[in-house]
């Protein structure tokens, strides 16, 4: 993919720098921020000039449509900086195309490529400071849009914004993951939004996640919402299971994300020889394969996460342990996805993209 | 229910009003404000003391939660002046009970009646001159909450901003209504959030409004997602099919918003002696009507339209024209609606409250 600079960006820099201080060993995910930040709105039918300026609030008048109709998507993106203090990129182009494909879906403009990659490339130029070498270290890259039009009636906004805020980050989850399978509650509709990365899906989970927290599960693994039956995301990840020796992913679809983590884990199986099949597992084989002891492992993948193995479900009240493996294929595979990334094994997919 | 008005908020006036700038006569829906606005801020763990103060735009950190995760509940509601000056409110406490349903669905705080309905009684006392006498003149009234708390990570955040603002209104639709049913797109899941005045649940609809449009409907009526053979609601409305002369409405549920002017029509139809089933309608049973000439009348109900009678169905390439009829029941129910809200007959529901 092109990652062509432009001239096309206004810069104004902070007058000082917070980076010193950040506790870089004890960060709290998503909540410290670079000191720039880029901003791009759209209006009368057409996009302005990206500037990069100081992270800051900003006005929005109450009315704004993002607040009423919750027009408004995202990405979640990292940058990772090898030995040499280069910093790279991971399949960025997948992040843009789906963010485009997340606002077709919202009735939301799409973001011209000189707008998000380069604009991109550009705070990553300024902010390259922030990514901190070493495993784990990352800087997770928001790119967002909001509808930021006033008036309250149900209508797609004519004016919106396009933000990249960066926040350096470790690892997003931590401690024991147990799960709950969703026996009422869902996160998508057939022929809805829930492949798009569109906000509201998010805030839909917070109170099923809340009651499985409240029983004692960190996620939960979602169902098809018509019949509860098949197995679809955990969380906000998507979701892998290890059947002896073959690892399934539900297909992607209306209802489930097109995940980069995913799909990336999956070419990278195959060319380990790992067997994947990419189908809908059904609660009921999940079930039967737990107590016959051929499922090995569960793992939600996602950017934040990377690899989040699961300890153990519960469904329709019986809790199922995993067995402790020795061989664990999710952190092998967490392991080769993360080395690439970081450019300490070699990128033969060509994912990886130098800033 | 009680109205009681308390010392407990904080009054801040605007220096001048911008009320003779507004032409009344020539409205565009929802894109008038008043001069003041309600503002009340939820952090940790409690509810501030609610401020009125001048309608303005306000600073929001580029990492609110409700840009990223979509947690944002509203209402709509009307204020009607009759012919004595008086501000009337309709089922005010039916919407304040909604809105904490929402905010429990969206694990957001409820509202106490001392924000919620004291403080609409105090700012539309501040603003009572914005409301205009007339059938069809209204304030329009959108309480509304927001997540403010910053931080990319998908969890609840721990700070709220709610507010009510206000804005002068005629009627909401105009022209003729054809409608295509939904063979492909939904608006809600089984276990999702349909039922809650979300704001991700409107945007979610924005796109395939559009195509609606495109093909030349003003809006769709929605089915259920799992079968699309049930028939829920018509874009943001819920709709009622006169057959013979039963009126048909859908239960409501998850999926199905348990809309004021749905429920209020049921109740004024049934002391009219007109024949109520609230069941759901299925696609096959309509197009069998519209066939045999039984169906009479389609209309969509809610707050902002009251009644939106509908012309004409498409399905499945089939379009279906409604026949003209000399005692349409929608607009009876809406004559006979309108009239209690604008104390031009007698309220025997109770269901006006004077500010």
């Amino acid at each position: 993919m092109s990652l062509k600079t432009t001239n096309e960006i206004d810069i104004v820099r902070a007058n000082s720098s917070k980076i010193n201080d950040v506790d870089f060993d004890n960060l709290s995910f998503g909540s410290v921020f670079t000191d720039h930040m880029l901003v791009c709105d759209f209006k009368e039918g057409q996009w302005g000039k990206p500037v990069i300026k100081p992270y800051e609030p900003f006005m929005i008048d109450p009315s704004a449509k993002v607040f009423h109709y919750g027009q408004a998507i995202f990405e979640g993106m990292k940058a990772y900086k090898d030995d040499n203090n280069d910093v790279w990129l991971f399949r960025p182009d997948e992040n843009y195309i789906r963010f485009n494909k997340s606002a077709v879906r919202m009735a939301m403009p799409e973001v011209p490529e000189n707008v998000f990659i380069d604009g991109l490339k550009a705070i990553l130029e300024i902010e390259k400071n922030w990514v901190k070498k070493g495993l784990g270290n990352t800087l997770y890259i928001r790119p967002f849009m909001i509808a930021i039009g006033s008036g309250v009636i149900a209508q797609p906004s004519t004016q919106y914004r396009f933000m990249i805020i960066l926040s350096p980050a470790k690892s997003y989850y931590s401690g024991e993951v147990k799960v709950i399978i969703a026996e009422h509650y869902s996160r998508a509709a057939n022929g809805g939004i829930g492949a798009a990365k569109a906000a509201g899906n998010y805030s839909a989970q917070f109170y099923p996640q809340k009651l499985a927290q409240e029983k004692g599960f960190q996620q939960i693994i979602w169902t098809d919402d018509a019949t509860h039956t098949k197995l679809e995301e955990a969380g906000t990840m998507n979701v892998f299971f290890r059947i002896n020796d073959t690892l399934f992913t539900a297909p992607t679809s209306e209802r489930i994300l097109d995940g980069v983590t995913r799909k990336s884990l999956i070419d990278l199986a195959k060319r380990e020889g790992i067997n994947v099949e990419v189908r809908s597992v059904l609660v009921d084989e999940l079930v039967a394969a737990a107590k016959d002891g051929s499922l090995k492992e569960i793992f939600g993948a996602g950017t934040a996460a990377v690899v989040s193995p699961i300890v153990g479900f519960q469904y329709q009240g019986d809790y199922f342990e995993l067995p402790k493996i020795e061989n664990s294929i999710a952190l092998q595979l967490k392991d080769k996805l993360t080395k690439i990334q970081y450019k300490l094994a070699e990128d033969t997919f060509g994912w990886t993209v130098k800033v």
